[in-house]
Formats: structure tokens, sequence, C-alpha cells
């Protein structure tokens, strides 16, 4: 049975001292004391520990469940989507007027990681909501806040996001799902959703489904589309859940993994919705809340591994086998600790040297949301807007890989369910492909982001990592084992970028076949950034004489097994992007 | 519902194009004519493709039951294990004084990746019985030989092998499990064995396993190590199952893939044993059968990820999504197909260059093996020594990467297990566990064959690849494209053994901290290789006018592919390698 316990203290270590919350100019911010954050963490790490964790093998294990159109979740997880309910914890981030507490999404986000860990599956019933609500508050009327915002903040009812089709998902032009406007101003919505997370089941009284639909008189493909409320319930004259809709679950997907949250095929056989946002304009609807459902996925990445993590390392500890080269190390016992040997350490720093970083590059984005939006900031939202592709590509792929390294430190054990390392891995593959596909982030990044504004924000970012550089310059120790290798890696990535500039108008596929490669040299980059700026502050803290000098010792030594042995992969993704469309495009389709 | 088709192409192009079977002076080479392995290989693949591929999932879903502690194998498994049987595969290569057919192993291994592709987890059960078939004909007295070859080679009798106990699988000088001497030469084994693929089930009348115990006498470690055999039934005076032996199924393990093969839990209580090979020399009757096991899991790495990529392969033709940047392919239909995009194009590239080079890796390794054993070669024999762990190792690793590549081409559908990409996936992760976990794998390479015979195989293989390119050079185009690229990993290669040579000795964890890069850069070395020798052959089929051009100039492309994308990888491990001990060891223990 696999363990888990919040790193509250490694979540602390980036909120203050790599981010400084405490202190900045950010509304909300000013209540974000260590003090503070140190009780939030501690209750959900409590929560996580002592109720959801222990749930998650019996998710994985027991599934969900159709009867009768509807939706069993496994045992046990009505009570703990109680205990968060009455927690509050859905609400923390979210606007008091609807009934949340207010809080920054930086210490949404940072909660959200616990929970995550602990169980991904049951966790999703909450994302899908936060995500809808999102949307509601930046599209709803005032009528439909009204109606709907305070019981989906509080969690009575859940929410979800109805996009993909049988036969498309990325190219939502094709969508088929009809939208016929009635004479009361709401519409008829017919059609079958499939991939619905959390598209229906036993935790709340109602469903919000927010659905993607083709209204009468929208243009071809994409602008046709427009955004409906369907709730699973009508809601009635007093603002409770009344008459069924004419919405209903066709089946549950069974899935490689996460198997806690019921996904669902919705068939929609002219149901009522009601519009959202402006006719004709759903995508600009969907697109909005794309960057805080992305980091979550991204954020999904690096908690599945960093659970992984926590238990790969304990086995380490524990398992004898062998001996150290250098001698025993446990001389009394019939084998060393597995912990001795140099490959288990390599794997065991790959999963560290990943987590700690991806924690602070989703925390710092996490940041420039609370930035962008609480100080209407437009080169912060800028920056996140460049970075959410990154967050979510490259978190979910390496998150993915982790749990992979981290099952391999088990042996033959990780491959047994009740260790519950497969689990964890079956769990976090999903990630690299809902809530669009890592290529389609690649594309989103390569096609879209970089040359947004003019290249206003992939230049501000260049600017951002040489700046840092400058600033720390004088710092010898800090220079050759951190800054040096980051300028490297940041002139290997502008060096991609300006490939992309001189051939991405004349020969689009040869920038293309490099995507992937450039998203994840970019996340090289922006994790490197990260560990020279933890590097910097926990120097700072051991100058200061702090009490923990192994914390930020760990903090060092991780950070140099990264930019030693992670970060010079940017030259091969340079290589590889340097190379062109030739490779990727010279086969004839049906000789593959 | 995935397809499986075999490519009977491919491998004959490697088989005879590539490795000039028919031409070689191995004895029962000479039977290798094209005709004759075009005929076998389409039986195989008829048989795959009928009859174990489509058991392949109800094996997955069904899993093995315990009931009454006999084993249950899914619906099915039976009878395709008798057509199996019937068909005469399993002896193949196996001599022809015990049932065999006396064919080269070769042949058999072309014949078993087919197999592999079609249904891993069913022809786990041959495969085993393969490993103690060749234990025994190593080790096993005469009349051992006679009474259970025989019977094994038809598959009447299936095989196990019996090492891992719950506290120790790498470190096997730990094992408990106890042979003590009887008055009639036997030997009573007493112990608990983990992880006991196809351990016991209903295919067969007798299952006989090898099992590693010590007997009194023997030293400490590894070296008191004895094997015995211990049948399910014991032998009667007819030489068929007789009286029920004393040993029995624990349990069996619910894993995360190859569901359809029992991974037993098996309790030895007094159980009567026969030893074989010499008292307390276990370990090296092991040993020798251990290449071809390691090879048989590298196979299976680059056979799941076969079957992986005509899937996805399949779906990028059919799924309909987005347009070709360059206009569309299929202006009549909604979209264009998937794999009219560079990215997707990238994943499958990806997948068949890694195949490609990996089918032509292991046939050479297999073909080595004939000459060390039919030739009495010792430099062949030294040479697939020093292969063996790359091939295990990296063929396993890349082979699953490759079945998550070809899931993440399905998008959503790659998750939901009905398509099949999940399973395959699923399977193909243990290959990277069992019969040495990669990294043991790593260490073997790094700490036992780079430095065996005062390191004659590995100047070999340095010797080999040079004399490829020299004789090579005239041809620009070839040196352009294959030679140089091969040139330069190659040179990765040998400054990665020099810093071994020189470090090795004074400061082994800095040696064994790279030992993992040390392996793929191996092993990329490797498939640079092929790839260069296919290349050579591919043009020298189009310039001598072959009929199909399309099939060769796909073989060059894929190639290119491969040196321009994935050989300069090289570096990067070269660069991790050259980064020692430090960053891997000097983080303390109790500070991970």
């Amino acid at each position: 049975m696999p363990v888990y316990s919040a790193p509250v203290k490694d979540i602390q270590f980036v909120l203050h001292d790599l981010l400084k919350a405490g202190e900045s100019d950010i509304p909300g911010y000013q209540e974000l004391s260590r003090e503070f954050t140190a009780a939030v963490l501690a209750e959900a790490g409590k929560l996580a520990s002592d109720v959801l964790a222990p749930l998650n093998a019996v998710g994985d294990q027991q599934g969900c469940r159709l009867e009768n159109g509807t939706v069993h979740t496994p045992e046990g997880f009505a009570d703990a989507f109680a205990r968060i309910r009455e927690g509050g914890w859905n609400g923390l981030d979210l606007p008091e007027e609807f009934g949340g507490q207010g809080l920054p999404y930086l210490l949404g986000t940072a909660v959200g990681e616990i929970m995550v860990s602990a169980n991904m599956a049951l966790n999703m019933y909450q994302g899908l909501t936060h995500g809808a609500i999102n949307a509601l508050l930046a599209h709803g009327t005032e009528d439909q806040k009204a109606t709907y915002l305070p019981k989906m903040v509080s969690l009575e009812w859940t929410g979800t996001m109805n996009l993909t089709e049988p036969h498309c998902g990325t190219d939502l032009g094709l969508i088929r799902t009809k939208a016929t406007p009635r004479d009361d101003g709401s519409y008829a919505i017919t059609g079958q959703k499939i991939f619905i997370s959390a598209g229906d089941h036993d935790l709340a009284r109602n469903v919000i489904h927010l659905v993607l639909a083709k209204a009468p008189g929208g243009g071809e493909g994409t602008r046709g589309i427009s955004l409906f409320l369907v709730p699973k319930f009508i809601i009635d004259a007093d603002g409770e859940p009344g008459v069924r809709n004419a919405v209903s679950v066709g089946k549950i997907e069974k899935k490689m993994g996460i198997h806690g949250n019921a996904t669902c095929v919705m068939d929609y056989d002219g149901a009522t919705g009601y519009l959202v946002g402006e006719l004709h304009h759903g995508m600009r609807a969907m697109f909005t809340m794309m960057n805080e459902a992305r980091i979550g996925v991204g954020l999904q990445g690096y908690a599945q591994a960093e659970a992984a993590l926590q238990n790969a390392r304990a086995y380490a500890h524990e398992r004898l086998q062998g001996r150290a080269t250098s001698g025993a190390r446990n001389p009394d016992g019939p084998a060393d600790p597995i912990i001795v040997h140099p490959d288990v350490r390599r794997m065991l720093l790959d999963q560290k040297s990943f987590v700690e970083g991806a924690r602070a590059f989703t925390l710092w984005g996490a940041q420039l949301i609370d930035r962008a939006r609480c100080n209407d900031d437009a080169a912060a939202e800028g920056m996140i807007s460049l970075l959410t592709p990154v967050i979510k590509g490259v978190l979910t792929d390496r998150g993915f890989d982790s749990t992979i390294l981290a099952q391999q430190v088990f042996g033959g054990h990780g491959y047994i369910e009740e260790w519950g390392m497969s689990q964890l891995a079956r769990d976090a593959r999903i990630a690299m492909i809902y809530e669009g596909a890592n290529g389609i982030q690649a594309l989103d990044l390569v096609g879209r982001k970089l040359a947004r504004d003019g290249g206003k924000h992939v230049m501000a970012f260049f600017e951002l990592v040489r700046n840092f550089i400058d600033e720390n310059a004088a710092d010898a120790a800090l220079k050759a084992d951190f800054l040096d290798p980051l300028a490297k890696a940041s002139k290997d990535l502008q060096a991609a970028g300006r490939y992309f500039m001189e051939t991405g108008m004349k020969d689009p596929d040869a920038a293309l076949s490099g995507s992937y490669d450039f998203m994840h040299l970019f996340g090289h980059v922006c994790l490197g950034l990260m560990w020279a700026r933890m590097a910097r502050v926990a120097k700072a803290a051991l100058e200061d004489g702090a009490a923990d000098r192994n914390f930020y010792q760990a903090k060092l030594a991780t950070g140099r097994y990264y930019m030693t042995r992670q970060l010079p992969a940017t030259s091969l993704h340079l290589a590889r992007i340097q190379s062109g469309g030739a490779p990727v495009m010279s086969l004839e389709a049906q000789d593959f």
C-alpha cells in the first residue's frame, strides 16, 4: 500500500523562499504569511493522508459502475468528497461573492498538488467543477452566476466540460452536436459527447455540463460553435434541482487508469441548454479558461511523480540488496539498502530534480496568473499564456516518465498492483493526452504563442533569464554550477526560436517537425531557471545561518544534478529541430 | 480491437538482404533459402493473426485464476497452446535428437517475434519452457535429458525458472530455499519463490520447475547455490506424470499487464528435486542460459512496439482531423488523415526507426549465437555476451517508450482499454524489469562485459564499426547520411569507454553513475550500425533494379530519420557519463 505525506516544507520553500509570496504586491498575497500557509497546507495534508490517499487504491480496484442510468463511484468516495466540501476546499481561491474564500490562485494550486498526489481520480470531480466555474465567471450572465456559482463553489453541484465527440477531439470544427433555439430563449441540445470526465456520479445533487454545440446561423468550422450550460436536473423556481433534463450516460469507458473517475459517453437528446457567452463564439469562451485547466493538468503530472517518488525513496531505504562499492553501509544486515547503488540514486535524482523543479515552475505560473488577473498585468498574462503549453506538455510527459522510474526502483514489486506503483503510472498517463494532447500543446506553442504580440512574450522570457544571470554573475560558485549551464541552455532555445522565425513562414512543416522538441527544450530552460533561482535562495538561506542546513544543501545538490545531468538535453533538442522537415516529411504516407 | 499482421517482408529483409542467412557458413543456414523462410514465416503469421492475436485482449480481460490449487488460464488459451504444440513450433530450433527440427536459432527468433507480437502473455508459457530446455541441454545428465527433454520440446510439459524470493531478486546470494539431500540421491526442496512466470496452468500435463536452492556444505552467498529440477508431478516408471509433488501455488499476482500469464508464488514444502549440473555451482548453470533468455526479453520489447506501431499507423491513416499545412490531402473529406501532420509522423517514425533497427540488432545477435554454438566461435560468443545486456536493456526501454508513443497517436482512444493500446504498453512494461532489471543490465555491461577478456570484445566491436565505415567510404551519399553520423556516435562510445577505463578502478561509483547512459549510448551505436548496414543493402537493391523500389526507399528514409533524429543522443549520454559520480553520489541518503 503506497504512502503519501504532503511535502509542506518543499512547498513552503517555493512559496516563501523562492516566490516571496507574503511580500508580493499582488492583492491578497499579504495574507500569505509562512504561518498561514503552514496551517492551510498542514490541514490539506491531513485530509490527503487520512482520507484521500487510503481511497486511491480502492478507486482503482472498484472503478465506477453504471446502474439504471446512474453512476456509482467507488466505496468511500462520497464520504471523502463530503469532507472536501465541508472543509470549503473548493472555494479556497474562488470569489467571496459566491461563497469562496478569495485567496490567491497560488495557494489553491499548492493545495491542489497535495490533493492530486493523494487521489487524482477523486480530485478530478472537484477539478472539473473548478474549470466550469471559471468559464461561468468569465462568460456567464449575472443570473447564471447567481443561480449556479454558489452551489458549484460549495461543491453541492459539480461541473463538466463537453468538447470531444466520437469523430473529433482536436479538430472541434467538426462537431455535430446541435443547439436548436426555443421560444423561451433556451436551446435544445442534441448529440453525443465522449470522454467526459466526472460526467456523472453520486457525489453531488446536480451536475452542470458545459457543452460545445452548433447553433443555426454560425459559420463553418469552429466559427459556428457556441457554449451551452446543460444541467442534469433543471433548476426550479427555488433554485433547487428539479426536473431531470434529457441528458444521460451512454456508458462508462474502461480506461488504463483513473478508474475512480467516471469517464462518460454523454447522450444529449433535446436537452435544455442555456447559452453561455456570445452566440457563435464558444471557442473563445473555452480558450479563456484553458490556461488554468492546462496548468491543472501539468500539475497532475508532477503531483503523481511526487507521490511515486515518496514511495520509491522509502523502498530504496528499506530494500536490502547488494553492497555499496565503497564498503558495507549496513554491515550487520544481510545487505545494504539499495539507495547506496549509483543507478538507484540516478533514478531517484531524476525524479527528485524533476518534481522540485516542476513544482517551482507551476507555482510561479500560478503567481503569474494571480498577477495577470488581480493586477490586470498584460505582461504577466502574455508570459503565462506562453508558458502554459510548456507546463502542460512537459510536466505531464516527464511526470509520467518519473512514475515509470519510481516503478523501476521497486523491481518486480513495481509491476504488482498491490504495491501501488502501477496505478500511479497508469493514472499519470492520461495527463499527456487530455486537455489537448501534448503534440497539440507543442503546436500551440510554436504555431501560436511564440509569435503572439510580435514575439514580445518570448523576448520577455529571454530577458528575464538574462537579467537573472547578469544580476547574480558575481557569485562565482552559482555562476559555475547554475548560471553558465542556464546561459548555454537559453542560447540553445534562442537558436531554436530563430530557426522557427526563419523557416516558419516559408516551410511550416519544417518548423512543426521540431515543435515537440522545442516544447521540451523550453521546458528544460524553465526548469533550469527555476533551479538557478532556487539555488540562489538556498545559498542565501545558508549564508544567513538557516537552522535546517541539510534541507538547503539538499536543494543545492539536487539542483546541481539537474543542471549537470538533465539540462544538457537542450543540445539534442536543438540538433533535432535544426535537422528540419526532411527527415519527418520525406517518407510517403503509404510507405510508413 | 487491435490488428496484427506478421511483417514477413521486413523480417526477410533482415534475414536475407542484411544477414545473408542462406549464404552463411554456419551449419544449418544453408536451409534458410528465401522460399523456405517465406513459407515458415507466413505459416507462423497465419497462426499469429488467426489464433493468437484474437486471444490477446481476452487474456488481458480475464486473467488467470487459482481454484482449488489449480491455475486456470483464460478462455481459448488451451486450444491456442495446443495449436502451437501441434504445429511443432516450440521445437523449431531445438535438437532433432529430442524431437526438435534442429533449425537455426535465428529462424526461431524471427518466428518468436511474430508470436510475441501477437500474444506476449500466451507465448511466455512456451518461452519459459525454451529457457528450461536450454538449461537442461547444457547441464542435465543423459538420464534427465532423456526423461524430460522430448516432452518439453513437444510442449507436452512446460518449464519454469525459479530464482526470486520475497526478500531477494537481484542479490541471489541471500536466497533461503533449502535443498536437503535424501538417501536416494534426490533432494527435499523447501522454501518460497515469487514472480514465477507460467508457474502453473492448465495448458500441459506437467510443469518442470528449475529451482535455485542452497544445499548443505556450500559457501556463503551465491557460491552456496545449486540448481534443482522439481516436477509438478513426479515422473513414474513409464516416464509419465505420476504422484503430485509437494509444490503448490500460493497465489497468482495481480499485475499491471501480461494478465494471461500466471505469475505465481510457488511454495515448496519438502518437494522432491533433482540436482542439475554441479553441486554448489547453480549460478553458473543459470548464467549459461542467460544470454538467450535476455535476448528473448529484448525481443519482447520491440515485438510489442511492432504490434503497437501497426495499429498506430493504421489509425493515423484512418483518423481525419485537421488539414495539412501544404494544402488538403483529402479535399472531399471533412479533414485530412492525421498522418499528414509533422508531429504525428515524428511519433510514427520514432517507432518505425526503432522497431526496424531493433529487429536487425536482435536477429544479428541470434546469428552470433548460432555462430558461437555451431561453429564453436569464441569471438562470436564474446561479442554476443557483450551485446546481450544492450539488447535486453535498450530494446525493452525503448520498446516500452514506443508503445507509449503509439498510444499517444490514438489521442483519447489510446487510453481506453477496448482499443488495445493500453494493453500493449502495460504488457511491454514488464520486460524492463524481469530477467534482470535494466539497471542490472547496465551494471553487467559496465562492470563485467566491458573488461571481459581484457576488453577484447568491445575492441572487436569498434573494429567492426570502423571496418564497415572504411569499406564503404567511397559511397558519398552513404557516407554523408549514414557513415559520418555513425563514426561520430562510435567516437562518443569510445570516449565513454575510455572514461570508464580511467575512473573505473579508482572510483567505481563514478563509472557506475554513468552505466545506464552507457548502455543506451551503446544501444544507439548498435542501431546506428544496423541502419548503416541496412542502408547499404537497400541502396544495392535499388541499384540492382529491385522490383519493389518503394520498400527499399522507405528503408533509406527511415534510416536517415534514425541517423538524424535519434543517433545524436549519444552526445547527451556521453556528457552525462563524463559528469562523473559527484552529481549522483553527493546527496546524503537521508536527504533524498
